[in-house]
């Protein structure tokens, strides 16, 4: 049925907002509802683009609150790693299916994950009504090539078809734990198929130093060198990137996706360096990484985080501005990622504010998003204009939430 | 009227907790509701203590989202001080029960304010239900001793007899913009009435090295020597606090408030050493800082902040943990600022969780509300036995935000 939104505020208008097949129709003071069109009356609520989760591991929402405030390696080799060669299926789907609902009470309708299980994950997006770009990580560091193509390529074939909101991609998981060979290959599969690809990237100096120990080289040029920068990649991370690093993935169009919470909490020793990376041309995202390693997936409270720590890393509170750091975390400065632009033709994605929020009150609005909103300040949700959330609440979400519990138990955290 | 909440989860426990004449009478498994009892039944929802917002600008509101990303000097010269001189007593009034709203809505029961017009402040406080520490900001850089004592006197006559919610503070706004003798005069003037003392200290560098170059010794240093450094004394920010600093600070009892929101967002260039104040034994608590230049009052997301940013700046993911930041938080580093034990005796101040949170299912819920809870998380909020917030909703909330925002409106921000 078609959707439309009457009486939203819309970069200072009064607009109406009519959705039909999934795409915006209409837009604008005198557009209406058509007899019989499904009716939301926004009442003045601001109608804002849903924002774009650009690295996550969904299903970890049942790894929350277990992370011990542990280094990195420990709480991989301790906590993570052992339980999930437990993992089954129906783990994923409920951690992911917890996730997706957090991620729409939140704003963001649109994620790119990596995580085991992948078609369990697409099950739980489709299921939930969003969207995301999904891996299985690909390591071969404790296996064979041949283990991880066919591993590779099982997952392609579980994730096809899984319908127009699951984006099939390519997950190695990071230039360390996968072989040169393997990235190689990587790199050609995803040409031939013209699949995105995601992994891990400087996410720490420690990988710098052993990629210049044992290739001669940083990880940008590495990766380069074996065919795997380009338009379709994703680098989450990418800490300790230096600036000719910024400007080879800036030339080859790749998108870098920062996760500030993830990187403060593990306490990489930097921040992304934002200004650097928007000087030099490159693509950049938000993500929140995992809820293990964050451990929220609120996107619109880790915007607030973001842009505080780009002006603290540069020491000038003009570093980046609300404007930009919303522009990012909406997706709107990496095209790859699959920003939401709100105009007639686009996908209906988007979000409607709740209406007396008092924290969206009084400034700039795009001011008060940044600093002063959170997730709790989204009331509607749409995604190919299906009304996911309205009025904050979740029809589903007890039963949700009971079931990612019940599977996080039986993993014996 | 007694109030008993009923089956609640505190300390993994299911307990009743029964107040009366504004202190908590009983709490334990066997406690249930007498007859005549306002009863809420809390289904299972977690019992915990309230949040102290150690620093704050109460009705700073009104400034939220017109910052424009500026340093600290010109945010204040171009945009803060200009509408100051505006400002009446109605304006505080409002700005400061949208604080007040927006503070119990997040679980902040108790907050330290320093102000113009602070019995405005009081009577928002008053009329809120909730507590504060309240003092009007005391200058005499642009005028004189004479009148810095008249203008502190005027307050403290304004502030007496606010009722047992209000706490008369003296608030000398920083040791560059009040003189030596004013700041021997408010030394003295605390010690004969016993009156707290709120000062910004050591928030910038500048300020550290104009201390230097003017006395010849560090602001706590100076502070000290000019009998202001005290038990009573509560000491906002202190960024640049070294380690014979925060040695003398913990040899004198003062507190210090850290507000890495406010640090962060105006890019003070470092962050309060909080695994060096500790172990030097300085009392710490936690604040927003105003909602100008944060621009949140949610002081349960500051708190990740918090926690974040001590990882961050230690390069250790084990610098603070979860326990120890939310004890920061509730005050329980800090006993001057007035922490909430949940015991009978104690003043009946306290929160009920949502029930079913999806941040809050899973994992250890210490660590889920310092990394993955916020303020939305917050279900209900009681102050000396009275219920300000039940289900999450503020009843008055919308008249608040009309009416603060009607007020900023006439400033003309």
């Amino acid at each position: 049925m078609p959707l439309t939104i009457t009486d939203a505020l819309f970069d200072g208008e009064r607009v109406g907002l009519r959705c039909e097949d999934g795409a915006i129709a209409a837009l604008g003071p005198g557009v209406a509802a058509e007899a019989g069109d499904e009716v939301i009356d926004a009442a003045g609520a601001h109608l804002v683009p849903p924002l774009v989760n650009g690295h996550t591991h969904a299903a970890m929402t049942l790894f929350r609150g277990s992370g011990g405030d542990l280094p990195l390696m420990p709480w991989l080799e301790k906590k993570i790693w052992p339980i999930e060669a437990k993992l089954e299926a129906e783990d994923v789907y409920w951690g992911a299916r917890l996730a997706c609902a957090e991620m729409i009470r939140s704003g963001t309708t649109r994620f790119w994950d990596m995580y085991w299980h992948p078609e369990a994950t697409a099950r739980a997006v489709t299921d939930a009504g969003i969207r995301a770009a999904i891996g299985a990580p690909l390591f071969d560091a404790t296996s064979s090539f041949e283990e991880l193509r066919d591993s590779a390529l099982r997952s392609l074939e579980a994730l096809a078809g899984c319908g127009p909101l699951v984006t099939p991609a390519l997950a190695p998981h990071a230039i360390y734990t996968v072989s040169e060979r393997s990235l190689r290959w990587i790199a050609e599969l995803s040409a031939e198929r013209e699949l995105p690809v995601q992994i891990h990237l400087s996410e720490t100096e420690k990988e710098v130093q052993d990629c210049l120990a044992e290739h001669g080289e940083r990880p940008a040029h590495y990766l380069d060198r074996l065919g795997l920068l380009g338009e379709r990649t994703v680098l989450a991370h990418g800490v300790w990137l230096d600036r000719e690093e910024l400007a080879l993935i800036a030339e080859r169009g790749a998108t870098v996706v920062s996760n500030p919470a993830a990187n403060m909490k593990l306490a990489v020793g930097a921040a992304f360096d934002y200004p650097a990376a928007k000087t030099a041309g490159v693509a950049v995202g938000l993500g929140t990484d995992g809820a293990g390693s964050n451990d929220s997936l609120d996107l619109l409270a880790d915007l607030k985080l973001f842009a505080l720590a780009q002006k603290h890393a540069a020491g000038d509170p003009t570093a980046i501005d609300a404007a930009e750091a919303w522009a990012v975390a909406t997706g709107g400065r990496a095209p790859r990622l699959g920003a939401t632009e709100l105009r007639p033709g686009a996908p209906a994605d988007f979000l409607l504010l709740r209406r007396g929020s008092p924290e969206l009150g009084i400034g700039d609005l795009t001011s008060d998003l940044v600093y002063a909103a959170a997730g709790a300040s989204v009331d509607t949700t749409v995604v190919a204009g299906r009304v996911l959330m309205q009025g904050g609440e979740l029809p589903e979400l007890e039963e949700i939430v009971a079931k990612a519990a019940e599977r996080a138990r039986r993993l014996d955290l």
